[in-house]
């Protein structure tokens, strides 16, 4: 028997940060008929807000050091304000959304970062083998849209600030035992790009072969390659295509889709 | 058929604001066996909150006046730290929890008051007969215990901010069809008493004919009066009993159970 499709669409927080591209976006994913997740990002608000509150972002080779209180403020604006908004907003459109975080219902269980040799602080890894499926699949064939931020939890009371394109990415991996899932990636381009200042080089799909080729001729570079990689990690562990596409293009064909 | 209980419980802000008091609420809480709802407010978080931000609070007769950053402000503190630290806190002592805003699921529709004669903003007002009661009834039958924030939605897309008594009364209300529920109202008082500055002199039982005798005889004034009013609209509309009790007493039957 063929499998249902789920979307697990991710937003980055590009697109949170501009009020009318969310909208339009929001739009859109209501009008997606088929089961669907959507995982958001935070976006500078969160920056901001602990600007005004002077606490002091502090940060190790270029990655951000989560102290007890930054993850209040991830805290408050991922999984309060931005993740509410959009629940909101997402009713509004007669899409019957749930917005949760990783301890709603124990459904992203993550591990803290061993602090050696750095302490990046309450940063959460995440298994996709230890992801609360069950529940989700309920809530999909109740035909509601869980609406994830990826603030998680140790299950030992702290929560825990996680990254939200592997939090996307592991609920993809550990929904594929009942669906084909469809892993897609919005951000600020049109996707993958030969030429990354030339939006008429898109690549509109790339399999395992041509990813070789096109790594070989120099075509993709830089921290295009990782991401890439991580979406063959993703299909290895049962994902049917990872999608990366501009948030204004989710109801229509233009982006990279990345297969077998 | 007997129908099962169901205790809904709402706590303040006096024990949301004091951490051993609110970790051990949540400890007794968790080993509650019986189906249950927790309901919360917010505490002065909020209004810490916004001083630092130097958002005036509006007041107008003593009451709150919710603009758009005062909205912004109790969804980050009510449907974000609070209730996801209240939900990380009883994963831990695992208890299945699932924080929820009235957006989530559509849970807790609410209606923007009338801006006329008084504009108090972003608040709503909540009737029971349009709470998604099977939503919340399809959680308890999987042994989740939903924890619900009193912050509601328009579903015209706008949050709202609600009043918790409100919010627990109208859950309490909406799922007495299914359920023998129980409003337990926690405070920082033993529960209601003839001599308020007296703790031996706690009601445990107050009947309507008592409640009569005791209006009369000035053994209950002021505002414990609309309190108890609000228990027997309540009771009116189908809920069981209303206990009120200190936080510290959930599990021993110290308090004042309002009944029939």
């Amino acid at each position: 028997m063929e499998k249902p499709v789920l979307h697990i669409i991710k937003i980055g927080g590009n697109v949170i940060d501009d009020k009318q591209a969310l909208f339009s976006f929001l739009m859109e994913f209501a009008l997606l008929n088929e089961p669907k997740i959507l995982v958001h990002g935070g976006g500078i608000l969160a920056t901001r807000l602990a600007e005004q509150l002077a606490i002091p972002t502090q940060m190790y080779e270029g990655r951000r050091v989560t102290d007890e209180e930054s993850l209040k403020i991830v805290t408050m604006v991922y999984a309060g304000l931005i993740n509410k908004q959009i629940v909101a907003q997402l009713q509004a459109q007669h899409c019957n959304a749930i917005g949760l975080s990783g301890a709603d219902a124990n459904v992203i269980p993550a591990t803290r970062r061993n602090p050696v040799p750095v302490d990046f602080g309450f940063v959460g890894d995440v298994a996709p083998s230890t992801i609360n499926a069950s529940f989700l699949e309920n809530l999909i064939q109740q035909g509601i849209a869980p609406v994830c931020c990826a603030i998680t939890h140790d299950q030992k009371g702290s929560l825990l600030n996680s990254n939200a394109d592997t939090v996307a990415a592991a609920l993809a991996i550990a929904l594929s035992a009942h669906f084909e899932t469809h892993l897609i990636f919005c951000f600020e381009k049109e996707g993958v790009l030969s030429n990354t200042d030339d939006t008429s080089s898109l690549i509109p799909e790339i399999t395992r072969v041509k990813y070789q080729e096109l790594k070989e001729n120099k075509l993709i570079t830089g921290g295009m390659i990782p991401k890439i990689d991580n979406a063959y990690k993703a299909i290895d562990a049962g994902v049917k295509k990872v999608i990366i596409k501009h948030a204004r293009n989710l109801k229509n064909t233009i982006g990279t889709i990345i297969v077998d």
